[in-house]
């Protein structure tokens, strides 16, 4: 493994202008004038599959961008199968003018390579890339059987990537998935994260008389739909931050101890996070951290709301409608369906007189959570530690991530997430960054994460 | 006197195609985009009370937009002097889309002509210019002294026209103030309002982190200002509709038995009410009917409400703003400026931590009363007898005509607020209508006024 490690140390400057080849390709795969340049962009991963010594390397057709795949099954029937996945498309880049240097030519200052891509998740791509080619120049095998999919439609909530997993399920048959398109919780504060939050996400319409009225004339014998909305959304939550519908806690999996003491040993300064929003708290469910209310514990926010007279100036209107986006965020083992279900039934319950309501469920999607002790994460947490010299915090993340789920679900899975990005990376901003000494620490881990998985 | 009812009689085609030219003109006050038609509106009504024989007409300028100014004065020193007020300008009209014809190409549909401002309050200005008409037209002279006001600022709240009765103090004097703004309880029920309500209209600002956030990565642990700005709203009033804000009814002038057992003499139909809202209750404070809680209670209403994404589909945002108009319908003896600062101090009080709150004070109306023993109510009670063949409901109205608390204040005379709108007229909604049959009673009912007020 020494050599395998030095032959990474002594490649440097090689992924760097390999990686600067990659991020000049303006793979925007939301732009259909930038199909040419997806496609191409697919293209040249294909080659760089086959460069590494991958088999059975495809551009796999979708309805959309292709799916790039290769593999190497080299551990034979006995050793784990690891599937790598990472995404070739980038995102958007205006506001171009907010960019110091040209978004696809990528520049290197200090520490840092800027470039779109750089960080999400081209320049994560590459290094998972180079781990794999390192073992195959060094030892001319790998120590585990390896299949990688590069999709090229993350960036527009991968519409095609169920459809592909279900279809090609005994192609892509794996121990374990590995993704490395997440950041770390800070520099040199190597992090896995491990668990995903899901989503519910509801729409409201509510109607109180059948037209507008005046506020004056009406005011004081009609239930306006406002006032209703705001009492109904106050009954959500408790005071507490407890949330108030019937059964919403049912199913929710508790923090353990292990956890709670994990996302403890956390450098989360409250003080900071409070100071860069602007604000003087940081209130939530009582009886939980920040950490732990952001990562591992369902929440309900308002997106939206609206109603009524929004313009300049005094109109006394008694309004026929309000409207709101309610969302809430799930954990293990609550799903998006139950939720809706449970959310639909607690608003008419506390629906008052006089009003009628609409419910829309926009969009749901599944928690996902990774067992802190497979194989996987056991590789993964032993990897970390070599490369930074420290163990890895066990971190969740308060947001989704869709396609863990369907890793769960289709090819039945868990996902291990190894990231190597930063908090102010920019992903999806001007002036995008990966720093380099994480990238090269990345392309070490992931070598190791493969050995460590020998058995 | 019967001559002139007679030329009433045989001018409706003439009045009806006056008054589709008044409504053609779109003079809304609140918009600056406008401004060019509400001068031309001016300019309509000056031209008007020129043709219709008033002396000494003039636009008279304010620091927003003028006052037209018409008289009179054939009834010499010993007759009476009235003041007709009226307003030329008109409310927004948004949502346009839910106007069946557009707002300014008046159509008559049966009985109602269709316009935003028909019947408030360019239909009712002009039944009251046709009814001065009349009699100049049929005698060559009015019967009592007339002076005629018509303003463009009532509907943002006529910021310059107590600066204009205070500086024309002499110009205006008069006995009584008569107005034509208000509805009569029911078609073939006339009435004469006796009582308003006042207005207190507040704007809040809900400002939770400094910018909007990913409610995934930050939901948990960051105040959501939609969610806060629900609770304050909801803790404005109390489930029995008592409005909790401190000391709001200190000053409130309770209603007599006398006025109670008035208001329970009308024919105010519940289910009517309800059925014409489409809705299936009619709440308010406890302890009051629909009538007394309409017209002689305080009230709280939502105007509008706004904050987050509120576009289509699904965005995850934890917002940084959230907005409401709020206003509250004041009654004697209480006041904008005492209750404006009582809403605040509540709304801070009530604040919750993580937020910051911007509160403004857009606009006030003074609620007003009226003796209804004075000749100017004697006056307009027996005209509407003669024209609708029984005695008027003595009522009280919901909304405010600040204005007649000025008259009150600055000019020392009080308001006979004779009106011939309908309950169901959509005042400030689209699809504004004025009944034509009013109308026509109306200039009638005006023209014996002034015959009624001779000594």
């Amino acid at each position: 493994m020494s050599e395998i490690l030095s032959f990474i140390e002594s490649n440097k400057d090689r992924y760097e202008s390999e990686l600067k080849e990659f991020l000049r390709i303006p793979s925007i795969s939301t732009s259909p004038e930038h199909n040419g340049e997806t496609r191409r962009c697919a293209e040249w991963v294909a080659d760089e599959l086959k460069r590494i010594g991958l088999n059975n390397v495809q551009i796999m057709e979708t309805a959309g961008h292709p799916v790039v795949y290769g593999e190497r099954l080299d551990g034979g029937k006995d050793a784990a199968t690891v599937l790598f996945y990472g995404h070739y498309d980038v995102q958007p880049v205006d506001p171009l003018n907010l960019w110091t240097n040209p978004p696809f030519e990528p520049t290197i200052i200090g520490d840092n390579i800027y470039a779109r891509g750089s960080v999400d998740d081209k320049g994560q791509v590459l290094m998972q890339l180079k781990a794999i080619e390192a073992h195959l120049r060094v030892s001319g095998a790998m120590p585990v059987n390896v299949k990688v999919i590069i999709e090229g439609e993350e960036e527009i909530g991968s519409p095609n990537l169920d459809k592909f997993l279900s279809d090609n399920k005994a192609l892509l048959k794996c121990d374990t998935v590995l993704v490395s398109d997440t950041p770390m919780f800070g520099y040199d504060q190597p992090s896995l994260c491990y668990g995903l939050r899901g989503l519910c996400y509801m729409q409201v319409e509510v109607t109180g008389p059948n037209r507008d009225l005046h506020s004056g004339f009406f005011g004081g014998a009609v239930e306006n739909p406002i006032n209703a909305l705001a009492v109904m959304i106050s009954k959500l939550k408790d005071e507490n931050g407890l949330i108030l519908i019937d059964g919403f806690y049912d199913n929710v999996t508790p923090l353990s101890e292990i956890e709670r003491k994990e996302f403890a040993r956390l450098p989360f300064d409250q003080k900071a996070f409070i100071n860069d929003l602007e604000t003087d708290a940081s209130p939530g469910e009582e009886g939980y951290t920040e950490l732990e209310r952001m990562w591992a514990r369902p929440t309900l926010d308002c997106n939206g709301i609206w109603g009524g007279f929004t313009g300049e100036g005094a109109k006394t209107v008694l309004p026929s409608k309000a409207y709101a986006k309610i969302s809430m965020r799930l954990v293990p083992n609550q799903t998006p369906d139950e939720i809706a279900k449970k959310f639909e039934a607690y608003f008419n319950k506390i629906k008052p007189a006089g009003i009628t309501l609409k419910i829309i469920d926009l969009h749901g999607g599944m928690p996902a959570a990774t067992p802190i002790d497979s194989d996987g994460m056991n590789a993964a947490r032993k990897a970390l530690k070599q490369v930074f010299g420290k163990e890895p915090f066990l971190t969740r993340e308060g947001g989704s991530i869709p396609i863990v789920n369907s890793f769960t679900t289709i090819l039945g899975a868990p996902t291990v997430l190894m990231g190597f990005g930063l908090p102010d990376q920019n992903a999806h901003s001007p002036n995008e960054k990966m720093n380099l000494n994480n990238f090269h620490r990345g392309v070490k881990c992931g070598a190791l994460f493969y050995e460590n998985l020998k058995k």
